[in-house]
Protein backbone atom coordinates (compact mmCIF):
# COMPACT_ATOMS: atom_id res chain seq x y z
CA UNK A 1 0.00 0.00 0.00
CA UNK A 2 1.27 3.46 -1.01
CA UNK A 3 2.13 5.74 1.76
CA UNK A 4 0.93 8.77 0.30
CA UNK A 5 1.62 11.38 2.83
CA UNK A 6 -2.43 12.22 3.34
CA UNK A 7 -3.78 11.52 6.55
CA UNK A 8 -5.26 8.25 7.13
CA UNK A 9 -7.97 8.14 10.51
CA UNK A 10 -7.83 4.16 9.86
CA UNK A 11 -3.34 4.85 10.27
CA UNK A 12 -3.98 6.65 13.47
CA UNK A 13 -6.45 4.81 15.33
CA UNK A 14 -4.64 1.91 14.85
CA UNK A 15 -1.47 2.92 15.91
CA UNK A 16 -2.94 4.94 19.02
CA UNK A 17 -4.82 1.55 19.54
CA UNK A 18 -1.36 -0.61 19.65
CA UNK A 19 0.69 2.29 21.00
CA UNK A 20 -0.77 2.81 24.81
CA UNK A 21 1.48 1.66 27.02
CA UNK A 22 1.72 -2.41 27.60
CA UNK A 23 -1.16 -3.12 24.63
CA UNK A 24 1.86 -3.57 22.16
CA UNK A 25 3.64 -5.85 24.87
CA UNK A 26 0.19 -7.59 25.54
CA UNK A 27 -0.38 -8.23 21.39
CA UNK A 28 2.94 -9.32 21.49
CA UNK A 29 3.04 -11.76 24.45
CA UNK A 30 -0.16 -13.14 23.31
CA UNK A 31 1.18 -13.98 19.66
CA UNK A 32 2.87 -17.24 21.07
CA UNK A 33 -0.27 -18.54 22.31
CA UNK A 34 -3.24 -18.09 24.86
CA UNK A 35 -1.93 -17.10 28.42
CA UNK A 36 -4.00 -16.79 31.93
CA UNK A 37 -4.07 -13.32 33.62
CA UNK A 38 -1.15 -13.92 35.92
CA UNK A 39 1.08 -15.70 32.89
CA UNK A 40 0.92 -12.13 31.42
CA UNK A 41 1.31 -10.16 34.06
CA UNK A 42 4.35 -12.16 35.00
CA UNK A 43 5.64 -12.13 31.29
CA UNK A 44 4.98 -7.69 31.26
CA UNK A 45 7.83 -6.72 33.62
CA UNK A 46 5.84 -3.36 35.67
CA UNK A 47 2.77 -3.68 34.32
CA UNK A 48 0.43 -3.71 37.26
CA UNK A 49 -2.95 -5.70 37.67
CA UNK A 50 -4.88 -2.71 37.23
CA UNK A 51 -2.66 -1.84 34.61
CA UNK A 52 -3.55 -5.58 32.70
CA UNK A 53 -7.03 -5.66 33.35
CA UNK A 54 -7.84 -2.21 31.38
CA UNK A 55 -5.44 -2.69 28.12
CA UNK A 56 -7.06 -6.43 28.44
CA UNK A 57 -10.69 -4.91 28.30
CA UNK A 58 -9.38 -2.76 25.75
CA UNK A 59 -8.04 -4.45 23.27
CA UNK A 60 -10.94 -6.67 23.88
CA UNK A 61 -13.46 -4.11 23.28
CA UNK A 62 -10.91 -3.35 19.85
CA UNK A 63 -11.61 -7.15 19.36
CA UNK A 64 -8.37 -7.92 19.20
CA UNK A 65 -8.29 -10.16 22.26
CA UNK A 66 -10.50 -12.99 23.10
CA UNK A 67 -11.48 -13.67 27.03
CA UNK A 68 -12.20 -17.85 27.05
CA UNK A 69 -13.74 -19.17 29.93
CA UNK A 70 -13.15 -22.83 30.96
CA UNK A 71 -16.08 -24.65 32.66
CA UNK A 72 -13.32 -26.07 35.01
CA UNK A 73 -13.88 -25.84 38.64
CA UNK A 74 -12.30 -23.40 39.65
CA UNK A 75 -12.95 -22.11 36.42
CA UNK A 76 -9.81 -21.10 33.98
CA UNK A 77 -9.48 -17.73 32.19
CA UNK A 78 -7.35 -17.48 29.41
CA UNK A 79 -7.07 -14.94 27.20
CA UNK A 80 -6.02 -15.54 23.44
CA UNK A 81 -6.02 -13.28 20.07
CA UNK A 82 -8.40 -12.77 17.59
CA UNK A 83 -8.06 -13.34 14.04
CA UNK A 84 -7.83 -9.49 14.06
CA UNK A 85 -5.24 -9.29 16.84
CA UNK A 86 -3.28 -12.39 15.26
CA UNK A 87 -2.98 -9.97 11.78
CA UNK A 88 -1.06 -8.10 13.58
CA UNK A 89 1.72 -10.36 13.47
CA UNK A 90 3.49 -8.66 10.56
CA UNK A 91 3.15 -5.23 12.48
CA UNK A 92 4.49 -6.61 15.87
CA UNK A 93 7.56 -8.77 13.50
CA UNK A 94 8.63 -5.25 11.55
CA UNK A 95 8.74 -3.10 14.85
CA UNK A 96 10.62 -5.85 16.44
CA UNK A 97 12.78 -5.76 13.44
CA UNK A 98 13.57 -2.21 13.57
CA UNK A 99 13.83 -2.47 17.30
CA UNK A 100 16.47 -4.64 16.94
CA UNK A 101 18.35 -3.42 14.14
CA UNK A 102 18.21 0.30 15.54
CA UNK A 103 17.19 0.74 19.18
CA UNK A 104 19.18 -2.32 21.03
CA UNK A 105 22.77 -3.13 21.00
CA UNK A 106 24.79 -4.37 18.36
CA UNK A 107 24.73 -7.59 19.81
CA UNK A 108 21.15 -7.77 19.89
CA UNK A 109 20.93 -6.45 16.11
CA UNK A 110 18.66 -8.69 13.66
CA UNK A 111 20.77 -10.70 11.41
CA UNK A 112 19.44 -10.02 8.11
CA UNK B 1 12.62 -13.05 13.38
CA UNK B 2 10.71 -14.92 15.64
CA UNK B 3 8.10 -13.68 17.93
CA UNK B 4 8.87 -15.71 21.02
CA UNK B 5 6.43 -14.44 23.66
CA UNK B 6 9.29 -13.46 26.05
CA UNK B 7 9.20 -9.78 27.03
CA UNK B 8 11.85 -7.82 24.65
CA UNK B 9 12.13 -4.20 26.16
CA UNK B 10 13.59 -2.79 22.25
CA UNK B 11 9.93 -3.56 21.04
CA UNK B 12 8.43 -2.14 24.10
CA UNK B 13 10.97 0.80 23.52
CA UNK B 14 9.66 1.10 20.21
CA UNK B 15 6.00 0.42 20.52
CA UNK B 16 5.98 3.32 22.96
CA UNK B 17 7.97 5.64 20.38
CA UNK B 18 5.91 5.52 17.82
CA UNK B 19 2.47 5.20 19.74
CA UNK B 20 2.37 8.10 21.69
CA UNK B 21 0.22 10.36 20.13
CA UNK B 22 0.55 11.80 16.59
CA UNK B 23 3.92 10.31 16.55
CA UNK B 24 2.98 7.80 13.96
CA UNK B 25 1.21 10.47 12.42
CA UNK B 26 4.11 12.68 12.00
CA UNK B 27 6.63 9.63 10.81
CA UNK B 28 3.85 8.30 8.27
CA UNK B 29 3.53 11.92 7.00
CA UNK B 30 7.39 12.38 6.62
CA UNK B 31 7.30 9.34 4.33
CA UNK B 32 6.25 11.45 1.67
CA UNK B 33 9.22 13.95 2.34
CA UNK B 34 10.33 16.51 3.45
CA UNK B 35 7.84 19.24 5.12
CA UNK B 36 7.97 22.43 7.05
CA UNK B 37 6.38 22.99 10.56
CA UNK B 38 3.19 24.65 9.01
CA UNK B 39 2.52 21.99 6.06
CA UNK B 40 3.09 18.87 8.77
CA UNK B 41 0.62 20.90 11.42
CA UNK B 42 -2.06 21.26 8.33
CA UNK B 43 -1.45 17.72 7.52
CA UNK B 44 -2.49 16.14 10.83
CA UNK B 45 -6.25 17.05 11.30
CA UNK B 46 -6.34 17.73 15.43
CA UNK B 47 -3.02 18.65 16.15
CA UNK B 48 -1.86 21.84 18.34
CA UNK B 49 1.17 23.59 17.72
CA UNK B 50 2.71 22.91 21.04
CA UNK B 51 2.09 19.15 20.37
CA UNK B 52 3.54 19.05 17.13
CA UNK B 53 6.29 21.18 18.85
CA UNK B 54 6.97 18.48 21.64
CA UNK B 55 6.52 15.40 19.24
CA UNK B 56 8.49 16.99 17.09
CA UNK B 57 11.56 17.19 19.65
CA UNK B 58 11.12 14.05 20.85
CA UNK B 59 11.35 12.32 17.39
CA UNK B 60 14.62 14.64 16.69
CA UNK B 61 15.96 13.35 19.99
CA UNK B 62 15.30 9.27 19.59
CA UNK B 63 17.36 10.35 15.84
CA UNK B 64 14.06 9.68 13.93
CA UNK B 65 13.72 12.94 12.38
CA UNK B 66 15.97 15.77 10.99
CA UNK B 67 15.58 19.24 11.55
CA UNK B 68 17.19 21.01 8.83
CA UNK B 69 17.90 24.77 8.70
CA UNK B 70 18.10 26.20 5.16
CA UNK B 71 19.79 29.66 5.46
CA UNK B 72 17.74 31.64 2.79
CA UNK B 73 16.36 35.04 3.96
CA UNK B 74 14.05 34.44 5.92
CA UNK B 75 15.07 30.93 7.34
CA UNK B 76 13.44 28.24 5.64
CA UNK B 77 13.15 25.19 8.50
CA UNK B 78 12.03 22.09 7.70
CA UNK B 79 11.41 18.32 9.06
CA UNK B 80 12.96 15.09 7.25
CA UNK B 81 13.51 11.26 8.64
CA UNK B 82 16.57 10.05 9.21
CA UNK B 83 18.06 6.79 7.65
CA UNK B 84 16.37 5.32 11.14
CA UNK B 85 13.03 6.81 10.66
CA UNK B 86 12.54 6.05 6.86
CA UNK B 87 13.28 2.39 8.47
CA UNK B 88 10.05 2.72 9.73
CA UNK B 89 8.69 1.83 6.17
CA UNK B 90 7.91 -1.20 6.72
CA UNK B 91 5.90 -0.94 10.14
CA UNK B 92 4.02 2.07 8.66
CA UNK B 93 2.88 -0.02 5.86
CA UNK B 94 1.99 -3.22 7.79
CA UNK B 95 0.12 -0.87 9.93
CA UNK B 96 -1.72 0.78 7.76
CA UNK B 97 -2.57 -2.87 5.80
CA UNK B 98 -4.05 -3.63 9.23
CA UNK B 99 -5.65 -0.48 9.96
CA UNK B 100 -7.35 -0.93 6.35
CA UNK B 101 -8.36 -4.57 6.61
CA UNK B 102 -9.99 -4.95 9.88
CA UNK B 103 -10.18 -1.44 11.42
CA UNK B 104 -11.53 0.89 8.14
CA UNK B 105 -15.10 0.29 6.13
CA UNK B 106 -14.95 -2.65 3.80
CA UNK B 107 -14.74 0.23 0.89
CA UNK B 108 -11.92 1.66 1.99
CA UNK B 109 -9.95 -2.11 2.89
CA UNK B 110 -6.54 -2.70 1.35
CA UNK B 111 -6.93 -4.70 -1.78
CA UNK B 112 -4.76 -8.01 -1.53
Amino acid sequence: MAVDGDFCPYFQQAVELIGRRYSGAITRTLMAGPLRFSELERSIPGISARALTLRLRELENAGIVARQVEPTSPVRVTYELTDKGRALDDVVAELEHWAHDWLAPAEHAHAS
